[in-house]
């Protein structure tokens, strides 16, 4: 019996999307960016700092920060501290019912729980450049590709300094589904009906 | 509409009976083992031969072929002889019918052809050492762990040499699905439901 799905994804792959499809259909709550504002009433610290902070943080400060350790105590206290908030909101949610959270090492943290789905969605560069053109436009001074490669950078970074495990291995999940070529509303099914079949 | 499903696996995944699973419930014919003995037709070999220089091959002895090309014309030929051959079997099954290809880089030959489900099946390595001993015994002077690391190595060196592209990296495929918690059947059904879908 699963009571969680994680999903991990790929910038612009429709993770997102998926994730809210799904809740809808299964009638659970989905905790995305609603994840940040329990990680702000956990720790009292401002929602934008933690949204720089965490998950989309930059790989480079991330790493000088890891590597001040010695001379720069509180800074790299807070990111412990932040890591430790995020993970007491997701672990408390996934105590309380049911539910779907997107992003932020959910599979990590609960890896402990067997009645979790962990789920990742990801899809090809030109796919995704498409998706995030017509989602997000065409304003940006820099290409659609360097956008994307950019931000997976920096949720790879994220992951796998927090986790020790590679983001987008399969072996972290059960199920990865190429939304590019299945679309967003068979990934949907089939995450639905492994959530009804057992 | 997909007509073709092309299944890549680790070795203990149990990829190859779920083929045929899937491959029952659809109605349509599972090829594995029997694509050594079009092999074969096609190039006049004998299947032990093929078996021993196709996937399953030595990591060793397939570098060493590669790097001895200047000196050593009529080895590399032989392995080209038989990729074209193996090519040339999947090309023509997949243009006959419906059907499933377990390994053998069907999905890279194939990728071409858009109406062409790609999937990988995985596990952990715990799962997978118990499934090699219940399915072919312990007889071996070899742990479990050990054969499926060699048996991966084959399969991951075959597939990346002749390919170009990494084996078990997701974007590859359409789906990967963990076999070890999913469990068979439900591998199967969303095959199918994704099959049936579309």
């Amino acid at each position: 019996m699963k009571r969680i799905i994680t999903i991990g994804r790929e910038f612009g792959s429709g993770g997102r999307t998926i994730a809210k499809m799904t809740g809808e259909k299964l009638g659970i709550p989905v905790y995305d960016n609603e994840l940040l504002t329990e990680i702000a009433k956990e720790s009292g610290l401002a929602k934008e700092y933690i949204s720089e902070k965490t998950e989309d943080t930059s790989l480079g400060s991330f790493i000088a920060r890891g590597l001040s350790s010695a001379g720069n105590y509180r800074q790299v206290t807070l990111e412990e501290y932040l890591w430790q908030a995020q993970r007491k909101v997701i672990l408390d949610l996934a105590r309380k019912e049911p539910c779907i959270i997107v992003g932020r090492c959910a599979d990590y943290i609960l890896r402990d729980r067997d009645d979790c789905l962990k789920v990742f969605i990801y899809a090809s560069m030109e796919k995704r450049a498409e998706r995030i053109v017509s989602v997000y436009g065409d304003e940006s001074e820099e290409s659609p590709e360097r956008r994307l490669r950019d931000k997976d950078k920096r949720r790879g970074a994220f992951y796998n300094y927090n986790t020790d495990m590679k983001w987008g291995d399969p072996h972290n999940y059960h199920i990865c589904l190429d939304s590019g070529n299945l679309g967003l509303e068979a990934c949907r099914d089939i995450l639905c009906g492994e959530w009804e079949r057992r």
